[in-house]
């Protein structure tokens, strides 16, 4: 069903695994008809629920639509509102519509048009059989908002999945998920059999998931205190419960305080300021960055003294603070972060291989820079040297609001 | 076994079907013991090759070695050099070697070991009943290079996967799919029926795959005369044969007539940078970049005259110009290209809403700059006026290609 070799299931599957729903199966099959109805009859028998993601382009290689029509016996029928609301998108791309956009006008006999405000195919729900058949497109900015907004709260209102959490989630950086599990494995033991933990590295920082397998035995507020346990254990190298974004966190922080932000990069190449201007509202503190690939822009872009350069090198402890404190002049900032390494494939010396890479730090209270190794190819050394910079900064943000605690204590 | 809803099986889909081949099954499962081992019998009865991502981790939630180990009923023996390679890794990165890290040293007893360079779990090949097991570590940035480099290999060695390609890649740029099709049908039908002929859509571009369903009927040469048909109609909006990256392609152009590059981002903040530091030896071309989220800096980093942003402001035609001459300038670079415009979700006006973006563009030869409308959520407003900026600045260095062609000609 146009369940093309594509990531939609990782998404779909954990929006469902927040509310403790497993995907049952999974089937990745090529745009053939024959395939497409052998699975979807096979589905169709053996869930109450079906999902799919993709087949509903204008070219002729997309058939979902097709191809359940024939299945069902149900006719494709135009909709005016739908080619209206197609029409109106084209005009303000400037694009022309052509006669096989007017596929997408096409709607199953019966089903309910899923509206598409971020591109051209609409979804569809259709109810048959006391089962429910959903079709979404595949682009993934379209495919995520459609469903948050409107597959999961429907298939919440029909009672087909839960409403609850079906864990808690603790945001951790700092420790690996081995050192995590020894640290924590007595508060585990204390909590017994009934408790269900999982792990998931990623982008730098590791999610710990806690969850009760007998509600009878823990309760969910048996996790929590749990959950409380391992947060004091934790200390620093907690970051969040939940999900939030450590980026969005340190614009939050400094918002609150009303202060400004700017970034210097050498070897991140730009993707430190892309992780604060993912951020929706990041304008309100981000003032800017500057990516400075050369030591001649260094030194024009940021000001970073040339002595500095000469007698440290660019990846260097020295370069790294320089550039913070460049960056928070220039731009007027009252924080700056910077990193400074090499990403490889090619530079690196003996005593500093590619992976090597200083972060810099400049706020009111001080200029600190620090070394960070993480030796792999470019694209995870960029990676993780913004995962890096970020945490350094959450964990002195959080140093500076105890001091502040502190001396507010004193005076 | 571990393979947990994620995208590896995109990536292992992709690269396999390339050659040919596509996924028979593709099932995610959950991290219990009991379900690795339902599904991993029913898959090993009817497939020639498995392979499992994930699962090989330090940490108790990761079972795929453990389980599969009982399932064939092989002894998990510890490996000294697998050990040495860990301990030295973790010497490298600084941090500790904890008691479970060790268990990543456990191979199955007669499977070979798959060296791991870019994290600690090695991956392992079992031959077993005339059957290949492959199990593979589950981060991205572990597995991808494993597949390409060790797997991959293998598996053609073996005669399990082909070595031929299986279609002829069209990378445009431009054109929507359905422009696309409607555009180059009359070529697929003079080709007949044996030409298969698949669309996608990603990241800004349309790649156009072909292929014989007969090659009887249809030869890889004449696929490949097609593949020339559609080049020749195309035109500019042809981007490539293949997969390359448009912002490799840019630097590739500048490197071979030694000039240099830099970028000016509003609204992108970061991204465009981001894409040209992706690729390795950029800094042999890419000199750097400002990101310029206020007025202010817009003055100070890049020299925009004031009264521009007051007469026109900071989202205007004029303002990406003089942004763009602005980083020729100030990063001394032959080449630059800006963005500004409203990310959203706030900002835009009646006139010029969210998704509204202006590009510029400096070259020795002159400054260009053009309005670009691409309604959607941040996130893809991004990468949609990255990929046009890519874009565009492929077409000027094409014509001014053509342009030098012409004055050479004359002189």
């Amino acid at each position: 069903m146009g369940i093309r070799p594509n990531s939609h299931l990782t998404y779909i599957g954990k929006q469902l695994a927040k509310l403790g729903h497993t995907i049952q199966r999974n089937v990745v099959i090529r745009d053939q008809p024959a395939d497409i109805e052998r699975i979807f009859n096979e589905s169709w028998e053996h869930s109450d629920v079906i999902i799919t993601t993709g087949g509903l382009g204008p070219t002729t290689d997309d058939l979902t639509r097709e191809t359940i029509s024939e299945i069902f016996g149900l006719d494709l029928l135009h909709d005016d509102g739908v080619e209206q609301t197609i029409r109106e998108r084209f005009a303000r791309i400037g694009r022309e519509v052509t006669e096989n956009n007017l596929r997408q006008a096409k709607i199953l006999d019966g089903a309910d048009v899923l509206p598409n405000d971020y591109g051209t195919a609409p979804g569809m729900w259709l109810c048959k059989d006391g089962k429910h058949l959903v079709m979404l497109p595949g682009p993934p900015h379209e495919l995520y908002p459609m469903f948050e907004e409107q597959v999961l709260p429907r298939l919440q209102k029909e009672g087909l999945v839960g409403t609850g959490q079906a864990y808690l989630q603790l945001r951790t950086c700092g420790v690996g998920e081995s050192h995590l599990e020894s640290k924590l494995q007595p508060i585990f033991d204390r909590a017994g059999d009934a408790l269900l933990v999982a792990y998931c590295a990623h982008d730098g920082l590791v999610d710990l998931r806690l969850s009760s397998q007998d509600e009878q035995i823990l309760s969910w507020s048996d996790v929590e205190a749990v959950g409380d346990e391992c947060r004091e254990i934790l200390g620093e190298d907690f970051v969040c419960f939940g999900e939030h974004n450590v980026a969005q966190m340190i614009l939050q922080q400094l918002r609150a305080v009303g202060r400004t932000l700017a970034v210097a990069e050498s070897c991140t190449g730009g993707l430190l300021a892309n992780a604060f201007t993912d951020v929706p509202g990041a304008s309100k503190v981000f003032l800017g960055g500057a990516v400075c690939y050369t030591n001649a822009v260094k030194v024009e872009i940021l000001g970073v003294p040339e002595p500095i350069l000469r007698q440290h090198g660019a990846v260097s402890a020295e370069c790294a603070a320089a550039m913070a404190t460049g960056a928070a002049e220039k731009f007027s900032a009252d924080h700056a972060v910077s990193v400074t390494g090499f990403a490889g494939p090619g530079g690196g010396t003996s005593r500093m291989p590619v992976g090597t890479v200083f972060i810099g730090y400049h706020s009111p209270g001080g200029v600190w820079s620090r070394r960070f190794d993480y030796p792999a190819d470019r694209l995870t050394v960029k990676a993780r040297s913004v995962a890096a910079a970020l945490d350094w900064v959450r964990r002195k943000l959080k140093e500076s609001e105890m001091e502040d605690v502190l001396s507010s204590m004193i005076t």
